[in-house]
């Protein structure tokens, strides 16, 4: 049986890593004379959900001394008036990123929506643009902050994925898909082998089970079985489900796409959730924000 | 012993889906009373290997209806001059397709120069906007010429990779990533759990073994081993490799990353160098163009 302590020494700490990378950014921002960087989120509508994420998204600004523009349109907004709107921050020259907040009513199409935002403030990385960038390896372009999250926690924790096999469980384009990519980068630090499993895979255990690197974005509660977990592997999850809890206080309890109970015996590094990649998704939109902000020829 | 007959009736012949692929083309383009399409082929250089690859464009171009257009620079041109030359061609209403034969001279950024060519007549399909689109599963986009050709290879075989494990030998930006993105993607017959390996890569040959399509795109001459392949396995090879081979009579043979030979006795269907991919490659750059020429409101 493993003590108390080794456990805990198991736990990849997003939450204090994603508060070191915004402290050291507050610091630099600090300093400055000039004005300070600014993130637009556009939120659409009222779902709840998204209106927490924005709502932390803009405390995260504020508290890391950026300026913060928050819009809300009615879940009815045509897409003429999204458009403009959209547009006129992308000719401000006192915006450096622009975020649309995810997912949008039935009547928009998501796509063409994203790529209107202009690509150098595209800090969400779902830009065509800046997905393609990320497939050359131009590091010019903005990388979506989950999957930049995943790599500056494993980066923080010293793990060298050369030649390691990373099974990513999950094809989104706002994780599975641009997190191969990064992982695959002729990059220090990376260099993964990598495999991209999902709904249609065959034998998803048996993949799992040789896994020295297993990322869970597919949000479905506990998917993941501890069992599954190659003894010494790293565990990345990157789920948010709600599961029915009668003895929680609201009546439900939080938990990742992994079952970390048995995942936490055997791996070697793990994340919680919450406190794991959710931390590190906001970090890095604000990182990308500033780098937007710098790449402006602003001397820092 | 497995019978002659059975054997070549293992052989994905790309030359002849190729060539039932442009004769199709060709068959819509005959019956056209407007400009047909056209393709600009620009070369830097006198790179041997290069000016047979643009010959081999242009040929084919005529063959099949098309306009050509062959451009050729001395390999000291400056990046003005390209720069110059390509935004003509981008700004011409009569050219549908422009490529920059690939690799350029060092003194000019390929990344750079790749860039420059509009979207919408990338037709090679390396810019960021088009391999992006290729994360986001935009149709509208241009797909790098040798995924697409392995996809309609193995469409043309009816090979249904739906929760098949594909694993792809090569990360370039050319081949590996952009076929890992493709076989991935939510389309019939794609679906594929996609791994992709590479030089970093631990235990190589035992994830090759559990492939139920590997494709090799690494080129190394036979470096996947028959032994390698799993019994019944779908083998692709994109390595066109020079070796030394006294008793021929030009002094060297062309083989593939494949042993071919041993890999034959164990698949159930395989490519043979030359003959596979290679016509695959250029016929969909034929399909590129027309798709580009058919995209600007030409009734065919």
């Amino acid at each position: 049986m493993t003590s108390y302590s080794a456990m805990h020494n198991k736990i990849l700490d997003g939450q204090r890593v994603a508060d070191a990378v915004l402290s050291s950014i507050k610091k630099e921002i600090e300093s400055l004379r000039q004005r300070k960087p600014c993130l637009a989120v556009v939120l659409v509508g009222d779902d709840p959900a998204s209106a927490i994420y924005v709502k932390r998204k803009t405390k995260a600004c504020l508290e890391t001394g950026f300026e913060s523009i928050q819009k809300i349109f009615p879940a009815t907004v045509s897409e003429e008036e999204l458009t403009e709107y959209l547009l006129s921050l992308n000719a401000s020259s006192n915006v450096d990123g622009i975020l649309v907040q995810l997912p949008l009513p039935a009547h928009l199409n998501q796509r063409k929506i994203t790529s209107l935002i202009s690509p150098d403030k595209d800090v969400d990385g779902f830009h065509p643009v800046n997905l393609g960038k990320l497939v050359t390896e131009d590091s010019s372009g903005y990388v979506p902050c989950t999957p930049l999250g995943v790599k500056e926690l494993l980066e923080a924790s010293s793990v060298d994925l050369a030649g390691k096999h990373a099974v990513i469980v999950g094809r989104s384009t706002i994780v599975g898909k641009p997190l191969s990519l990064l992982l695959l980068q002729k990059q220090k630090g990376m260099n993964a082998t990598v495999t991209c499993v999902h709904s249609y895979t065959h034998d998803l255990p048996l993949i799992v089970k040789q896994a020295d690197l297993v990322v869970a974005a597919i949000g479905r509660a506990e998917f993941i079985r501890g069992e599954w977990i190659k003894e010494g592997a790293v565990v990345i999850d990157v789920g948010i489900n709600r599961v029915e809890d009668a003895s929680a206080k609201k009546g439900y309890r939080i938990v990742g796409d992994v079952e970390f109970e048995g995942a936490l015996q055997r791996a070697s590094l793990i994340t919680k959730v919450p406190g794991g990649v959710g931390p590190m998704t906001i970090a890095m939109l604000l990182k990308n924000t500033y780098k937007s902000y710098k790449s402006k020829g602003i001397h820092v």
